[in-house]
């Protein structure tokens, strides 16, 4: 029994509310360790006397399920409700040969005398407290995404064209500094394109007022870029998106503004009297010629993202900043009615003011999402305070490195995707964003070496997990290419209703279909013993099955699915999937 | 090598800021498997090209010490200072055969080929946000705290007393509702008598308006008792302990009111037409006699404190009751300077409200000491945006399970204590209240079964510990008792400074003279050759060593000690202990 492999965290993702009276549980063991676990659990004031007068904890037993399987873990978790809203809880873990631990809030017990564990040994959540509960907006689970590039979806009205504009071909490698002249007013013409297609939340790149054609150097939040149209356009097509049942998602880049702003400006120019000093981080004076520390120059002068000069990092520990930057993430929620902001490079900001920036958005639109840009493991925001989700690369690239490049077996695959679940609460993994690619990642098709029916299995698959898949403008066109810049080409709209596009259409109506189940059901993995990967969702006694084949052989499989690729005559060939009903 | 025992939590107590250029990384591995452990860090964004021109993320290494072995693991810590305040990082764990495991943010991976790990396996800190880290008050860690029961404490006043006071007979055995006449003016005669013994922080049980001796059932929160005194003897005792050098702490019953409160009174007259009828958590009308569910009566209309239907319990999601709470707690600060508040029941109130709580009382007084009353494990509480520190219980019990009732062996004591301070993080540590007894418990004497060596031993080695000590009044006069009330007898004055006293005087000048590295040093234990429990505190090149006895064997041991008890000529008998600086 490896005792030193149990771990459980109260007031985490182990032990958190669904509603004002039920607690869900979660407990780790090692990976085929244990037989079974049982939760013992009461009120932490119910005291009851036994024969001999002498009182002792009244507890109920509530058995728990394996719900997954880790690299090197086995998952239980059990939903209970304890009577007065308050629970004091331990759990009892025996392996095949009968022996039982107790693991408690002061370690591991071995006494198979349960009656008598000491009290000070259970876990507690001492009363459930709605308002401290974990929240997510419902509207997400049910939603698809599409990710929109504005310089690269469409260029609606030409007469805003940038300088030096270059004619929008799709086959054309972008330069890093090139324009094509994508603007909202294309958007806006092709919102009815992204109804066709079904997707019903759209997330966008920056639109704010930038030097750059990706606009992640702002120079004034409150402006819509010029090369992109302005306020007035955007209120249509808020409205025209919000009318065809459409979310719509900003990007807010905070952690950094740009060189052109006319803060870092006003530093440039007066030094430390700018009135604008605090609002960033620089540690000696005067302000020379940037240094780069990675060409062995010498430590910046100012905290930048990442290395670059051009995009200088906020002190969002000023007040000043923070009532700044409030203001604007406030202003186009108030006067736009957004419903999301996309925050980008949200790990690097303070959680102090994720918390501020959370409350004031809640405080106006209770149902607001929330998504961090974090590529890591991200507990420390997601728990109910600041983020909703986070883009969810720590997700699939899991698919990724089995779908796509083979780097895992399927075995493998499913455990670290069990992890990646095991690290959050049930209702914020719902709240996920799963994208295979985006801006700043190469496509799904050129990971999928170019073969288009592994790109759409792995998007299949994509679609049937928990989480809201977002789709990178392109993908249904069937584009393909590098990171940046060549995932960023002009958008190939002669492939609009071609074969490909009708290939992911089918996805997204079927995720459209079955949005509640597949927003908020459960998910078990399994391998068969063909070798398929099998993904069981389920919600309410309704279940949806889906079975993929990344073997080299096809596979016998008799069903009626619902959808299917490489599916014939009950044969599933490789890179082909099922998905049906039960 | 037990790789599903590994664990490291990213922003948590295994990962935190010292300052706002260094972290400090802890990691866990089984108890005995692993040899060494070191950390790989680096900016995240510095990627220098190798030969071939490819870009790789450039590491340092630091080796990790072991600093502490629990019940089923080894915890390992280091401290860094990368260069740009952000930090990556990942543990290389090997074992005794020198196979050696990479752990990092998506899991372990075997893999000797360290400098090809893939980035997305790192931790991250992204940022080092002083604003996040866990600020603690520097003056608690170096405070002797002293609890008073103020009606059993001192009656300096009788004309203050309450109807059928009973005589002050330190021999009785009081009843649950007696009343002996204790009052702050008492306090404040003995003044003198508690800086002679040393103590430099007074932590009061509650003074407020209340229908108790123990005023737990709060009446008016913005009231003295009136048979403790009045606001300007508050004021004036507050005064006197300021200006002899002593913090003073009161209790704060902010999780619910008593029965003979206005709001509650105002509920039973008015039910559902009150004006405080959302103050409380009632679920339905009309409010009946109370009902007992622990003796079969059905489920209580009310929440209360356990069952107790005179505490009904305050709904503090409600922001009317919020805003009264941060008054009261406020007012106190303002207008009356105190130090810090112990929150009573402090588990069982939102986290919601006491982040408002702590975020009120640290904008009056940045160093102001919140103490939580919670005896289970205490991690949501203590990330530097509630409280400072909780009453220590879960610690103190494992020194009580060796010390006094003999029911833990040295070892595994110190296995636990060692797994209780792997809890938190290092400066949260100094801020926890170590007290072996309180108004809650029996009294230490009556738990070392009346052997005041074995009691005072027990708490010569508490106050070498990591945490801020604290002596329940009487303690220094040899005062014995069962929990509640026997713990609650009136102050034994005629032993003050005779035998017991001194030997308690000589241990808080003790802990006095060596307040900064007791308050802040490392904590090593160990087990010596024959049997004696060795304590070392280091800090700064300083160094204090305890050896306790607590075989039933004399041991030799050469030391010309600071403090003992039971050393003679080279030999410690059992029950005695030495302490001597190195």
């Amino acid at each position: 029994m490896l005792i030193s492999a149990m771990a459980h965290r109260p007031e985490s993702e182990d032990c958190f509310l669904i509603d004002a009276h039920q607690v869900r549980l979660r407990f780790k063991t090692a990976l085929g360790d244990i037989q079974n676990v049982t939760v013992l659990y009461g009120d932490p004031y119910w005291n009851l006397p036994d024969e001999t007068g002498e009182y002792h904890f009244t507890y109920s037993k509530a058995p728990m399920t394996k719900i997954a399987s880790g690299q090197t873990h086995d998952y239980w978790a059990v939903t209970v409700k304890p009577p007065y809203q308050r629970i004091q809880y331990l759990f009892a873990a025996t392996d095949a040969e009968g022996k039982t631990i107790l693991f408690g809030d002061r370690g591991p017990r071995v006494d198979t005398e349960v009656e008598r564990i000491e009290a000070a040994n259970y876990f507690r959540l001492p009363y459930f407290h709605e308002i401290d509960r974990t929240k997510t907006p419902s509207w997400v689970s049910e939603t698809v995404w599409y990710q929109i590039f504005p310089e690269r979806f469409a260029n609606g009205d030409p007469s805003l064209n940038p300088e030096n504009c270059l004619p929008w071909q799709p086959e054309d490698h972008p330069g890093r500094e090139d324009y094509y002249g994508g603007d909202l007013q294309g958007v806006l013409d092709h919102l009815d394109d992204l109804q066709d297609l079904g997707v019903n939340g759209l997330y966008f790149c920056p639109i704010f007022k930038a030097s750059s054609n990706h606009k992640y150097d702002t120079i004034d939040y409150l402006e819509i870029d010029p090369a992109f149209g302005d306020k007035a356009l955007f209120a249509k097509l808020v409205h025209e998106a919000h009318a065809r049942g459409m979310r719509v998602m900003l990007d807010a880049v905070f952690n950094h503004m740009g060189y052109a702003s006319m803060q870092w400006q006003d530093v440039l120019q007066n030094g430390q009297k700018s009135r604008f000093v605090d609002w960033f981080h620089i540690h000696d004076w005067p302000l020379l010629p940037y240094r780069d520390p990675t060409l062995g120059q010498g430590d910046p002068q100012f905290d930048t993202f990442a290395f670059g000069p051009g995009m200088p990092k906020l002190n969002t520990a000023n007040p000043e900043v923070q009532a700044y930057l409030l203001e604007i993430a406030t202003y186009w929620v108030k006067q736009f009615d957004i419903d999301a902001w996309r925050l980008d490079v949200a790990n690097e900001v303070d959680h102090h003011f994720w918390r501020q920036f959370h409350d004031a958005l809640i405080a106006i639109k209770p149902d607001f999402y929330i998504l961090g840009e974090v590529w890591h493991s991200s507990q420390p925001w997601l728990n109910g305070d600041e983020f909703s989700g986070v883009m969810n690369y720590a997700f699939t690239q899991q698919i990724e490195d089995h779908f796509l490049t083979g780097v895992s077996d399927a075995q493998t695959m499913l455990a670290r995707l069990s992890d990646q679940l095991m690290l959050y609460r049930d209702n914020v993994n719902s709240m996920m964003l799963n994208m295979l690619d985006s801006h700043d990642t190469p496509r799904l098709l050129t990971v999928a070496g170019g073969d288009l029916d592994r790109a759409l299995q792995a998007l299949a698959f994509t679609f049937l997990q928990t989480g809201t898949p977002c789709i990178y403008y392109g993908t249904e066109m069937g584009m393909a290419g590098e990171n940046d810049p060549d995932d960023r080409k002009p958008m190939d709209w002669s492939k609009l209703h071609q074969s490909t596009w009708q290939r992911v259409h089918a996805l997204v109506a079927l995720r459209r279909e079955y949005a509640e189940l597949l927003g908020n059901g459960t998910t078990t993995y399994a391998l068969t013993d063909t070798g398929l990967i099998k993904v069981t969702r389920q919600l309410a006694g309704q279940t949806l099955e889906g079975y993929f084949n990344t073997t080299d052989q096809s596979v016998a499989i008799s069903a009626q699915p619902l959808l299917q690729q490489g599916f014939e005559a009950g044969i599933l060939s490789p890179k082909g999937f099922i998905v049906r009903a039960q």
